[in-house]
């Protein structure tokens, strides 16, 4: 067998675009319990009580709802210049920034479907304010409560018109391990869930239902319990946050999900549970259509919505 | 910064001592919920329910309760040659053996505690016979749902007279990554949680009370939820089950714990939650002797057995 | 405002018809969990592990599925008499008969809607047998925690054509109280949650789809955590029991959820969670079909076996 | 048997006295996630988001820390009137009062202990203002989920120099039904635990160490589940709320616990579980000291202040 390659460790943070900023950042705020760590021009850099860097979403206000980037963070400076080195070669390169709040010096690419992603070494630790110091020191916040009270930014999922293209890219150039995927009868991949640790899923490709490129599915906030999933619901219901699938367990990946909408838009996630792949030799499993229509892990149907929604959105959904 | 060494990918299994081999044995598949995989000679070779290697506990008949060895899992033939390597130029290699139930050729050494490891790579993964066959083919056996219902070992954690040297040699030669350690006032060293992944611990040295040699504390057993570690201690008080600590939360690491003492006198522990530590720069946790005084997460002090028990039992404790 | 007639005190068993004695029997033993404590004829008597008296239902084979009867309890022989008057004077008596296992004479009647009912107050309490016998006395019984591991029966549902007749009987003669029913904008009342307790629902009647009478919607029985609700829905699922509503919240009561269908063809649920009622002026909540529209709580649409398929089945459902 | 007296539907609220009205203010409405419903004079009216009357904490401005009153609906006017009788008739009667905010004439009375009680019928339903309307209208305010965000006001355990006397006032002249109690070797009776409903504990009376007259132990807020309790104790640590006994779940009664300080001095719990009693004929448990020595239902030993702390404060605890 070959060694994976393993020079990027995580998801630093997602950018997430949004039309109304203020309704969003109050979302973020109030219903998922982040903390406001900085602004910067239209930009607020927001946290859960369990990053450990500074933040983990950046939320922007644009035109249009969607993904801004996507940023990985390598393992050492040696390890970031040999995917940057990998990307060019891929011909996907766009070229260094100078970095941006909390990070230092980023090497800029977009996968084959047009999404942009930014790799970068250097990052600030958080070092919580005085208001904001965990009782323990193994936390780097207080634990607030507020809200949905998220950890972190846990996963990304994409919308890829071409599904194999990008996972092959993000295994091959990137270095992520596949552990589960929906291949259909015609051979069509659809679904893609790869991850760069033992979780999972951390970076996600679905097919677009409208062939657009660049979309966003949905961004994943961590919770550690079932209980806190219920409970975010709750907090949902109560806040009219419109709830597009209820608390349930999927079938593919074994995550424990609630799904709704941010006021820009976006599709939200609040995750818990899935497995780990500890061993080298995981076997990717591969689905089939007729095995996807038995639904979710208890039953449930997914709604129509969940195959075609997308941000920006470019069409009849939502 | 110097790139982590990333040869070993897990604890493949823990093999465990018991001079009660049918009484531990009903603890492990009545109580804690386990599926009798294989036996060979004096020992049973033990699975949780998610487990996709064949097993993760070998229970093996003696005249004494202990820890007999602990295997690791390489990454890659290649890499398991390096560690070889590695071990053999640090004087405790002791050399190959063929094999066991469910993995191919090991390499064995002793810590510098004296505990007895070995590392492999050629691993069976476990095939479920029809009655144990998942309704889900990302589960590698049918939830039966018996007794605690534990899903896989999780973690070992053994005595060191000397914490230090083994906690060294463990980062150094075995590529450990330490995320938290307790460090008395006048320097000693008297606890170290190390992990090979985003886990916040897989294995952990504390230290010995009795200064003996090769001695366990505890094995670890992993539930998805902190409900299931309540249901866990409903089921060992109504197993008469000795607890030694009932569920709450560590500080150090967070894990939620169950401990308790299966029939051969060994302590085990079923545990879920702690953190994941995705950055490659987490600067470890070191905990003064001030600091443990607080008992654990919420208070709970820790009682006095916990801090010298070990086995084999060497004395006036348990 | 009138005193509540409180003559009764609990729904004390249930007693449901198959025509797969043996499957339905294990269904109740091996996947929910319940203990066989005695066998007469055709039935079989079966507990949960906090059920007070000896069972909590009563199983019988049958050439179809159904209700056998709802037994309930009252608080005193003199209570049982003043409820025994009032029904003869409703013309809804039947008559007296000896008792059955566990239970001394009964009064039986039907309600409006033909569902068989009986009325006792002599009742034996369990007493564990060794292997039973719970390391609290605070409890019955043992926790076993095997399978879905349900404490006890908690409600039924019962289906009948005209819901309003049979709520107004319940409230009138047997002294139920009224907390939620749904009432539709021509002035039918299609559901009616009822409860002699605090708890807010013990008795339901929903709408009968086809106007057949004397049918079943489904028990129901508890579990004290939302999360035991999952976990049963995991054993479901490895069980292969077809579940139709996936863990959710209801909207109406509040009450989590998990229903399925045990092998003779009954529903059945797995409950926990709902509100309390301590005021004596508790406003009934009527819910209008607009309400209902909007799903469970969570936003969950019902699928729409659930308010057509009953037991005995008449028709083109399930 | 005798049928029991029934005139009595619950405790509608208990007054807190607090030297520190302003932090204590804060730890209800911050930490336990309590709504500010009324001011008047000296006192603040407090409310979880699960109360159907307006408010069931009533913290009052006092020199010294303790147990203002308890309030006690009944079940109808003329319940009421046969209570007061009972009362008067007892001895224990000190006359009527006009009311409080939110409820009606009252009668007040001490029990044989000099706990202040007053008991009511006429109450006003809360109304929810706009910012704090449900989605659904069978819950009586929407959930915030703010802190620890307790549901409502769940039992009273008060210390009494002489357990028995009060006991058996509360069973013969108000009405209350014995589930457990605690009785030492030589007779006397430490603890019992009482309620007007289903619920395993609504008014608890516990042996005053020093032999105090009218001291509180401690207020109880319920929650819907554990995990919200061990959600508390994560709030208590990060909030600075010192914490008694970490979350476990007590022998007696089985209910699920979290005990810390209040600012004032005042111990409260956060709580739930437990089990109902739904027959009878159940007979109240006894414990023995002997029993009681296993410590909690985990065997968590329980720690010294809890079996002598209350307040006032009298002495060397605390």
């Amino acid at each position: 067998m070959t060694e994976p390659i393993r020079d990027l460790a995580r998801i630093g943070h997602a950018e997430l675009l949004t039309p109304k900023p203020e309704e969003s950042l109050r979302f973020f705020v109030d219903v998922l319990g982040m903390e406001e760590e900085a602004r910067d021009g239209q930009s607020v850099f927001l946290r859960g009580w369990g990053d450990y860097l500074r933040y983990s979403l950046k939320l922007t206000e644009s035109p249009h709802a969607g993904l801004g980037h996507v940023a990985l963070r390598a393992w050492s400076p040696e390890a970031l210049d040999r995917r940057v080195a990998a990307i060019e070669a891929s011909g996907h390169g766009l070229g260094w920034i100078e970095g941006d709040v909390g990070h230092g010096p980023a090497y800029t690419f977009k996968d084959p479907d047009e999404h942009l992603f930014e790799l970068y070494y250097e990052a600030e630790r958080y070092e919580a304010p005085e208001h904001l110091r965990p009782s323990w020191r193994n936390q780097p916040q207080r634990y607030v409560g507020r809200g949905a009270a998220v950890k972190r930014l846990d996963h990304v999922n994409v919308l890829a018109a071409d599904v194999r293209a990008n996972r092959t890219f993000a295994q091959d150039v990137l270095g992520y391990r596949l552990y589960e995927r929906i291949e259909l009868d015609d051979g069509t991949e659809t679904g893609a869930w790869m991850s760069l640790s033992i979780a999972a899923h951390e970076l996600i490709y679905v097919a677009d239902a409208h062939k657009a490129t660049g979309r966003l599915h949905h961004l994943a906030f961590w919770v550690d319990t079932r209980e806190e999933c219920l409970r975010a619901a709750d907090i949902f219901v109560d806040h009219n946050v419109p709830i597009e699938a209820a608390p349930s367990k999927h079938g593919v990946a074994q995550g424990f999900f609630l799904y709704g909408f941010e006021p820009g838009g976006n599709r939200i996630e609040v995750t818990t549970g899935g497995y780990f792949v500890y061993d080298p030799d995981f076997e990717p499993i591969t689905w089939t259509a007729a095995e996807r229509a038995r639904g979710q892990y208890w039953g449930v149907k997914t709604i129509e919505s969940f195959h075609t929604y997308g941000t920006p959105d470019v069409g009849v959904d939502g």
